[in-house]
């Protein structure tokens, strides 16, 4: 089985070197070509364009920016959609929009070719460890074969179902839950702290009881520290995958009071000069309106 | 050492059965006297009154409804703050305001009586189970003496400092935050559901990855159920403890705007008819305004 | 017809020298004496206590600060309850919760006492010029005995019918509305400004066009002059009105998101040192969640 | 001068008849080509394709559906942007978003064509009135030459500078806090509805004294007879101007908890079938969370 890897971030280029370890045949291609001559080394072919990684392979797995990003890879002039095979599989690993995965999984249908939804839940360090969590949804048999992809990348995959999309509205909305946390951690820090709390007592309190999850020590930590810097995943990041699960939630005629207010907190984060920071720190947003 | 136990509900019957199994000297006080009779076979003392229980005890410990019925038991006319010996020691140990807890300590301090806050976090069977967390404030040596009362309740104390009433602000904010999960689950379990995702799946997906704690699992089931009766926490005490945090928050000028969006949704379950429920049900007024 | 009134703060005095000038008889009372004093002059007679004017009195009206005020004033030991004639009039002009009002009408009425409401809309300048609008509400016959009274301070008197704590949740929703008119205008000139649009000539388009009423008129000014000194209405008096609406809207299971929202301002400008402004000052909240 | 005016649905049809009346040499294009047939009677030339309507023509006036229509009269393959004259100028009068009014701008200069934009307030029938309210921006020599135009569908115009895309932001904001109007009497009627104070009878005291505006008359009274059919404006627009005035604040950095509030009002309000009433309806959402 070839396999053409698009995307070479932080996320991809672990993802890719995962594949590579497991014994894939992988051709690698990355806007910025030294991401992907970074992989030949390993073993990967690199090819010149997404067009022509696409007509070499069995399989595209795109882990790419953002929606536009792969728009333009997908749909663009010449593009993956047009070299790929009759038969051939395109599994989407990125977070982006239900709409755009509902767009791609009719425009692949229209090609004969297969498409899969496969967004992953982890940061780069989960990535590189092949531990991510992946959540899968497409066609029963299709997920059989994607498989020992996704098990030389991640430590579990979940299926839930054969709607593609479905499987990004799980994702966007497991993001949605964890901005709430942040958003209730850093509301329950500004009262206690202002109070003469320790953070990292109240928190422990918290971890110890009811609130035992990695979420939790993960982000509270981040916020008892008050350490934001170098960002895990970027504030305009969380900003965006907010606005996707709103609009989901739109499309679906879903109002997500939780989310308008996180989203409110992420505008007022950029507002006041956090756009660099990790997105936890919309917490600042709760300090400084409790004159912290 | 002599404990008077004042206040048998479904919480305080059970930890007051704990204490008598520790070996501990009981005097049972309860409004319904039924209930402190039924501890007389277990070897309880029965009083015919809380100023009778606490002139009689080394240790009053309190479990009442809400913060009206405890000022009535301590400050009320002739009541416990004017029976307690000198040098005897009240633990508060229900779920009441800070204000009055910072009131309670006062008051004993001017009676060279002792003060303790210990509130608890767990549900009747953990409380039956001996299984209780314990949250405590006060003075270090104070709170050494309350050990073993505490390690016959519960399964871990946590000790947040001298300030009594800080105890208290810990498990109210620990409330806050359980209503940010139910409501986040809530909104979660909306917008997938109406996107046809079963919400066992969807729910195990998210515990069996980041949010893998108590809170998740058991909220997370319950919702997904839908089985919300009968009440483990009735609904409108659930409202009663938002009043309370927003209440110490608007003392400490700390804007909680979840705690705000959670106090919406209880008036609208209570308007909705949902008063009877467990607190959960919350999550009903979510479905509604997406028209499931 | 002899007129107690309790209460000559900068609305009362106002109020107390109309009703003076109209050819009433008074009786003047406040706490710090000096401010009854000063309508001695003008005719009026001076009591040394409430219940004093109370009992020499057909009409007593109150202009409190609040409810713990007005609850003394009446319900304390010896006080205005205890002292009113039967048949005796209870006027209640001030701000108060509805929940007090309800409790004032029955306790009025178990002494065959009479009790109307009739809280105002208007800064002291309004009262100065006797032209307050007032809101009243109890028996019919009862509110033509004092319409002579409200012509003497007010434009214009509101009817809303037989239930006197119903004129208080007019007057309080009322308040509410007027809280709302400046968040809106808050964000509408967060919005604006920081797109370079001048404050006066955007609040010109607005109030010239769908927006032309004095309450946008007032409120609008003061916020594109940024002038929120000296304070025509108290931050903090915002906050308790506030709270006073809520506390209605949760007695009859009314969920108040605006409110709520508003809240979070009050508490969030309070946090900021804002609590010597003016109500509106809570714009600044919303400015400076825009990075203003 | 001859001017092309292209989209004739409720609010165009009516300004470009009284462009007729007012003199002006008129080029009617509409999709539905009935409409622009109707304006052949009262002198308008019709045109087949918004590409001829604007070779031909001094001036451009667009009042389109939407951003997505105007960008294809504009943009597309060979349209107005393609066929408009040096010098020529156009109007843009749609409410469209600050992001498109900026490209067009950009677009037009590039081509040495003018732009400018003039979105108005007014319902259909004060468009068939020439009592529209105009917002304009752009260079102050060209918008001396639109005055004319102006002045025969409107009855005031409002210059906000040269920066065109401000005075989208104007009418977006105008719109937003008409919304906060709606929402604002919509909870004030819950509160008292349920308090048994008859709506019309609310309504007076509020509009008479405080918010006597031309928004809380037509608003309030809709609402107060629950009358919300046939809708003036329907409820999907409102929500689509929602998202309009979000895109602006969250580009500009400004949260607006107020527009996300009514954000979810509207979703909730598609969620549960008032998708073909007035955007009034969205008042129902807040009477059904009080259970009303």
């Amino acid at each position: 089985m070839k396999v053409a890897f698009l995307g070479l971030g932080n996320m991809g280029s672990n993802m890719a070197r995962n594949l590579l370890k497991s014994g894939q045949s992988l051709i690698a291609y990355n806007r910025t070509q030294s991401r992907a001559e970074a992989l030949r080394g390993e073993g990967a072919a690199v090819a010149a364009s997404p067009a022509e990684a696409a007509a070499a392979a069995d399989v595209v797995i795109t882990m790419l920016a953002d929606d536009a990003a792969l728009e333009d890879v997908i749909f663009g002039k010449g593009q993956v959609l047009h070299t790929l095979r009759p038969d051939a599989l395109h599994i989407s690993m990125s977070t982006i929009s239900v709409a755009l995965s509902a767009r791609l999984d009719e425009a692949h249908r229209q090609k004969k070719q297969t498409y899969v939804a496969a967004p992953v839940f982890g940061r780069p360090e989960a990535a590189a460890a092949a531990r991510l969590f992946i959540v899968a949804a497409g066609q029963s048999a299709v997920l059989d074969r994607c498989q020992p992809l996704f098990s030389a990348m991640g430590q579990r995959t979940f299926i839930v179902g054969e709607k593609a999309s479905n499987a990004n509205l799980v994702k966007l909305t497991g993001n949605f839950m964890i901005t709430t946390v942040i958003e209730s951690l850093a509301e329950a820090f500004a009262l206690t702290r202002k109070s003469g709390i320790e953070p990292h007592e109240f928190l422990e309190i918290m971890t110890e009881t009811l609130f035992g999850a990695p979420v939790y020590r993960t982000y509270g930590k981040m916020l008892a520290d008050d350490k934001l810097q170098p960002p895990g995943f970027k504030l305009p990041l969380g900003l965006k995958d907010n606005r996707l699960v709103m609009a989901a939630a739109e499309a679906a005629a879903v109002p997500l009071p939780l989310a308008s207010l996180v989203h409110d907190r992420f505008v007022a984060a950029i507002a006041q000069g956090l756009g660099e920071e990790d997105w936890a720190a919309m917490a600042r947003v709760s300090y400084r309106n409790a004159g912290l």
